[in-house]
This record gives structure tokens, C-alpha cells and sequence, in this order.
């Protein structure tokens, strides 16, 4: 048999709590403010919002929080998830033996990203605690297609807000998340009146993941039945993905490969924190050198462009301050295919790490992205997320990069879901028709696609 | 820990031999005709379509076939694929506790079903002979996008004569084979004759799968670097499709549990074959007493009320004539979502074993199907294809004719891809605008969905 491609985790080897980075932060995490009174927010000003559960681990400083029996039950149903060795890439990008390429893969999740990790347990909790209702948004869908999952599992209301724009471009997630039984809403929508304030200013709004978070958190804190979820950027949510880097931490193990480099794209950060966190934990441990690189887009450069201070989650101000860096609460992205990093600010615990120097942010074009994704699908046969492709581009441009420099270099990426759902974007990609947009040089860069 | 929900088979333990049913068949298989002189057709006849490799496949006698080690490298991109008990889906059916279903899942392949299991050896064993170009047929898109990702990890060239229908139904399909480079027709097209004629006799043809076969291996013929491919029917394709059926019987044996039934839908026949030969092996082995029962739509009955005979494979006779049950070559089903099940014949192998009365078949009516794929969704989490839900649907009725009965039963099915390209057959569904066909009704019956 030759080396391995596969590094498959057994059930029972599969991470029973999740890693959390709070007491290992290099500094302390500014509290939340409370968006009317820039007073710290404490656990009596979530409360409306979320589960006690999660505002108990927001805040927690165990290192790491047991993961509840029903929990695992439903992460059994499509984990753990697999890691590869990406040999089919690197054999196409001639990389010498030394250069080596691994990929985790949340693909396989039934929402065919990593999203459910955190829907799932942010269900539970709330289910548990005897909530009935779950308002949420979502960008490219992905998010709300795993709250309709995980709240179809524990037999749970569930209403998306989904950002226009992908409302119109993805009909299918729509769709999807219809058929586990949630109700969907096109945002800015008039049911609300943060959807109806921007309808107002601009009726052609094509929405924002700020705009759908404010119409989710007004929609909850008009009923009494009803909790708000969110797909990334808290503390929770990062928490609850850090599963991912678990499970790779052992299936590099068995690889017997430490990576040299760690990399997610990014959006809010979860995704980027489920794999990096764990890594930054085994760094304190000593067993780790990793550097860990956040990937983000050239049309929302949050961690390279913005700035670090206190500002709003959500367009509207419902949701608490919280310092991260952020292009400003009202900043709405151009309409790239990624949806998922359309987000005008960051997780404040990857924030933190910028900051201090922990993680090294880098923003790449689109277009360079889908030109990486199409050799990885036509090389390693799966078709990436937009989003993912983000990941891609950054692996492949450090195995060039380590080539170029004629040094051994061992890469790992998550590559965060599949992209059987975006599939217009990649007949846009494949009719040349892509454009790139460019925050910093404020205007729009039209280059062809492949 | 409680008792285990996923059985994950370890990359080393992957089968490494196809099982090949041919030596341990009830009775000898009738051979293929040449279509055009009822003899009795050789390789002589079979080398302008297929690789000589899978020409020996075809007739071979060895009960195990190596698997080369350039297919296991990319298998291992995929496999083993997992194999879940489905626990929530049996809470939710309140069965006790001597009812117990397992499946195993294709669909994290990266065409989201079974079908590379054989597009990659298919392109393998052509690419090694010098073929540079597949030319094949595709229904709901499944199997061309498989030959569309083997083709490209191999680097050869490939077209899909897509059936119309799918073609119209299913852009994202089409998309997805153009991004792994393939070229994609629509079925009947006026680049062959066949597919002229059918248009000739109607303009408005839906296309079905044997038109769609007869323009693939018209294009074949005409041009000497192509070959063409199937995705189900023949023994090598069945063939290929049993590393299915020999992970699950490991994963299986994790469980520690022995199905009563093993079920799978059947379209041409492979994914059936793939679960059910070598369980078929394991009960001549004296290790298993499982029934093998094939599921078909009712619109498209072959099993269950075809002919018994000779008849060709394709449209217009361009492939062999082979012995299998058969609506009549020029039998068009009506327009059902399991895209993948709309053939008018079946397997010869899978033919001969329902006639020797070795594997039952039955047949099911669409909305019911989707019904159980929606219960399956909601509990599960995974939203399966329409084409497997016929298996979903029949697992769900041996445990509740078990619980009726008051007796222990060990489900096992294929749950051979997702449903995340055929959220438009969702939507019809959910809007209640389904329509069951009967082909014995001879007419269409109108139930609502739910």
C-alpha cells in the first residue's frame, strides 16, 4: 500500500468537548457593550436574545466545555468528518515531495458546510431551556440551511432572513431550507422595521448579512416563544466549531505531519476559528509551530482594511457593540459570490489574535479564487464553496510560495463546504463574466474569468 | 458512550477487489446479440464502444477482481464512504428496539452520488488503452457528472448527451459537468442520427435514457480516439459498484448486525448491484439470510411488469441486445423527478437473479417516495435524492410491517446520493404538485403532495 490520502477518525475518537480559546487569549476580550448605553452588556441583556447555556460559555473560562450527550448523537450522523492529503493537487502543481497539502473537509455535513457544528448545539440549548422559535439570517444560505437542520431535528419553529441578494441568486437554499419545514424571508423585508427603515432609503437594497442579522434580533425580541441564533462571529459559535480542529489534530496525527501553516477563509470567523483555535491552543502546548492565516475578500477586507474598535454587530443597532475590526456597521459588500464573507466586521476573539499578532489576515480577488477551485475540483474531484475557494487559493499560493524558496512546507486548509449550490456563480466564473471588486482602491476592477 | 450511530471503515480497510457476481450466478447469463444479426456478440463486437479491460470484466469468471492501485488513490479521495444506523429516524417511527435501520451513504461522493464508483475505473481503463475522449449518456445528470470528474482527474476529454428533460430540470447539473470541462447536449440533439429521427417524429420529445445511449454511442462510433461509457446495466458496471456492498458488509460486522433485508432503488440495475451482490455472495457463503429487494417507480416498472427477453438496450439499436426485463426499447416513462430511474430495462444480472427468484422487486409511486425522503431529512438530516428515497421509502415499510408483526427486523439500504440538486422536484413537492404515474393504470393519477 502506498502513503496515505485519508486520514478516516473513528466514531469514538471523536472530540467530546470543545476547545475554548477564552482563557488562553494573549490579552483580555473587551466586553460587549450594550448598544443604547455603551455600558458592558451582561448576561441580563442576552438573555432575550440567547439561550443561558450559550451566554454561560460567551463568557466561560473553562478550557474546555463537555459536549452534551444529544449533541454528539447528531454530530454522529456525518462526523467526524474526513481530512485528505490533496496528492492529486500537488502532483498537477508539480510540488516536490516536501511540499505537502492536507485538507479537512466539513463538506459532508447535511447542510454541505461546516454551519451545522453550531446550529446544532445553539438548537439543543435552546430547545432544552424550552424555546420553541428560532429567528436567524443568513448570506449565501448556508447558515440558515443548517438552523432549518438542526431545528427540523429537535422539532423546532425556525424563520431565516435571508440577505436579497442571495435570496434571488440561490432559490435552491431557499428551497432547501423550506423543505426541512423553515419559513424564509427575503431581507430587507417589510416585516420588520429595521428591513422596512433600509427599504425606505433604498428600496433596490440588495440586503446585507448586518441588515438580515437586525430584522432576525427585532423579529425575536418581538415574541416571547422566540430565541435568535448566529452563524458565526460570537464566542459560542467559534467554541463549537473548534470541533473541526480537533478532529484534524488527530487526523494529522495519524498522518504523522505537523502543518507549518493553518488556513481558513473568513467571514464572521467561525469556520476559520474551528480549525485555528485548536492549533493556537497546541501552539501554547508547544507541540505546534503553525502559522495561521485568515482568508478573506478584496471586496470585504474586514482584518487587512478595517479598523479595530468598538462597533455594532448588526445594521441597526439591535445586537451589542463589540470590539472587532469592522469597515463601519452601515458598509454593505459588493455582491460576490462568497455571501458567507460578506460581513462588515470579524469575530472579536479573531480580532484579538490580529491584534496581537497571533494570525496573519490576507485578502484575495474572486476570480483568482474560482481559477484555485476549478483545479482543485478537476484534480481532487470535489467542487468547492465560493467561500472555501478562498482557502484554496491561499494553499496553493504557499506551496508555490515554499517552492519558489526551495523549502518543505506542510499546508492545511478546511476546505468549509461543497459547491453544489453555487453553481450560477461557477457558470459565471466558466462564461467569463466575474468581476472583482476592490474595497481598497474604492471602485470595481473588471478582469475575465477563466 | 452509548451505542454507536456511525461506523467509519478505516482507508486501510477499504475493499481492494471488485466482486464479481458472474461465477456464482443460479444459472448461466445469455449472452449479448449483435443488434443488427442475433448472434451472439464477442469482443470483436464490443471493442469500438468499450476498453478491452472492461470487455474481459465483462465475461470474466474470476470471483474477485483486482482494483488497480491508480483507482484505489482515487477512491481514497471518497472512500470508504460511511454507514449510519438511523436512530433518529427509527425514534421518530416509535419502532422498539428489535427494529433496527442502517444505511449506508454514497452521497458524499464529489458527484453527491454513487456513480463514480465506476466513472473512474471506466476512464481509468480507457485513458491506460489511449482513449483521450468518453462520449455517454446522462439522465438526471448523476452519471454524466460522474464521467465529467473521473474524465478530468484523468485528463481526457468528455461529452454528455444529457436527456432533455433533466437538461431543461436540472441547469445546475449541466454546470457542474462544463466546470469539470465537460460538453453537454441536450438529448435528443440534431447532431446524431438517432437523436434527428426522434425528432423528426416529435419535435416536443422529452428524451429518455435509451435515446440519450443510442446518440452517445452513435457519437462514438463516429470518431476513433472516443469510447463510450455506461453508468448502469452492464456486468462491469455492476461490478464496479460492489465495493459499496463489501464496505457495508464491514461496517456491518462493526455493528455487529446481520441484515434481514437489504434494499436498494433500481434504475439499470448498479446501485442495487452494488449493495445486494455481495451480501448475494455472503448468503452462499452461509453467513447471511438476507432478502434483496430492488425498488422501482411505479411510472417505470420494469422489474415488476416487463417482459422477460431479449431486447435492445438503446433507442435505436446502435448497443447489444441483451436478455433483461423490459418495457419495449421504444418505451418513453413519463416525466417522474427520479430521473435516474426512467429506463426501460434492466441489468441483465439483476434481471436474471428477480428471475430465478433470487432478489424481489417492487414498485412505488413518487409522492409517497418523497414523503419518506422529507421524513428522512427531518430526522436524519440528510435530504436525499428522489431517486433514493424509493429506498428510503421501502426501508420505512419493512420496519413498520415488522412492528405490525410484532417482529424483529435488520434493515439495511443504499442511500445513493443527495438531494441538493433536485431542490426543484422539492419545491414541487412541497407545493403540493406532484403527480404519481402508473404505467399499469396506463394513465396518470393526480394525488396532492403534502
Amino acid at each position: 500500500m502506498p502513503d496515505r490520502t485519508r486520514f478516516t477518525l473513528d466514531e469514538k475518537k471523536m472530540p467530546t468537548s470543545w476547545y475554548n480559546i477564552n482563557p488562553d487569549l494573549p490579552a483580555p476580550l473587551p466586553p460587549p457593550l450594550h448598544p443604547a448605553t455603551d455600558e458592558p452588556a451582561g448576561p441580563e441583556d442576552l438573555a432575550p436574545l440567547f439561550a443561558m447555556e450559550l451566554i454561560k460559555q460567551e463568557v466561560s473560562m473553562d478550557r474546555f466545555i463537555e459536549i452534551p450527550e444529544e449533541v454528539l448523537t447528531v454530530y454522529r450522523t456525518y462526523r467526524p468528518s474526513p481530512l485528505n492529503r490533496a496528492r492529486q493537487l500537488e502532483k498537477s502543481l508539480g510540488l516536490p515531495e516536501g511540499i505537502k497539502i492536507f485538507y479537512k473537509y466539513e463538506g459532508v455535513s447535511p447542510a454541505g458546510s461546516h454551519k451545522p457544528n453550531t446550529a446544532i448545539p445553539q438548537a439543543f440549548y435552546n430547545k432544552a431551556q424550552g424555546i420553541g422559535r428560532i429567528a436567524t439570517e443568513t448570506g449565501a444560505g448556508q447558515w440558515g440551511s443548517a438552523m432549518a437542520i438542526a431545528c427540523a431535528l429537535y422539532g423546532m419553529e425556525c424563520t431565516v432572513y435571508m440577505v436579497g441578494i442571495s435570496y434571488d441568486q440561490k432559490p435552491y437554499r431557499r428551497i432547501l431550507m423550506e423543505t426541512y419545514g423553515a419559513e424564509v424571508v427575503s431581507s430587507p423585508s417589510t416585516r420588520t422595521k429595521a428591513g422596512r427603515h433600509v427599504l425606505d432609503m433604498d428600496p433596490e437594497s440588495l440586503g446585507s448579512l448586518g441588515i438580515a442579522i437586525s430584522e432576525a434580533v427585532e423579529d425575536t425580541a418581538m415574541r416571547e416563544d422566540t430565541h435568535y441564533c448566529l452563524g458565526s462571529v460570537l464566542n459560542h459559535v467559534c467554541l463549537h466549531q473548534t470541533i473541526v480542529g480537533q478532529e484534524a489534530i488527530a487526523q494529522m496525527e495519524m498522518a504523522q505531519a505537523e502543518p507549518d501553516v493553518v488556513i481558513a477563509c473568513i467571514g464572521g470567523g467561525s469556520n476559520f476559528a474551528g480549525i485555528a483555535f485548536p492549533y493556537y491552543h497546541r501552539k501554547l502546548e508547544g507541540k505546534s509551530s503553525a502559522r495561521l492565516v485568515a482568508v478573506e475578500p478584496k471586496a470585504c477586507p474586514t482584518l487587512t482594511a478595517g479598523e479595530y474598535r468598538y462597533d455594532l454587530g448588526d445594521e441597526a443597532g439591535m445586537a451589542p457593540k463589540v470590539m472587532m475590526y469592522t469597515l463601519g456597521h452601515d458598509f454593505v459588500p459588493a455582491g460576490i459570490h462568497a455571501g458567507g464573507l460578506r460581513y462588515h466586521g470579524d469575530s472579536p476573539l479573531v480580532s484579538l489574535l490580529v491584534h496581537e499578532g497571533e494570525v496573519e489576515p490576507i485578502a484575495v480577488h474572486q476570480i483568482t479564487c474560482f481559477d484555485a477551485a476549478v483545479a482543485f475540483a478537476r484534480t481532487e474531484g470535489i467542487l468547492p464553496a465560493p467561500e472555501s475557494s478562498h482557502a484554496i487559493r491561499t494553499a496553493i499560493d504557499e506551496a508555490l510560495a515554499a517552492q519558489e524558496a526551495g523549502e518543505d512546507r506542510t499546508i492545511l486548509f478546511n476546505l468549509s463546504g461543497h459547491g453544489h449550490f453555487d453553481l450560477a456563480a461557477y457558470e459565471a466564473y466558466n462564461a467569463g463574466e466575474l468581476v472583482d471588486y476592490d474595497f481598497a482602491a474604492g471602485s470595481t476592477m473588471s478582469e475575465g474569468g477563466a
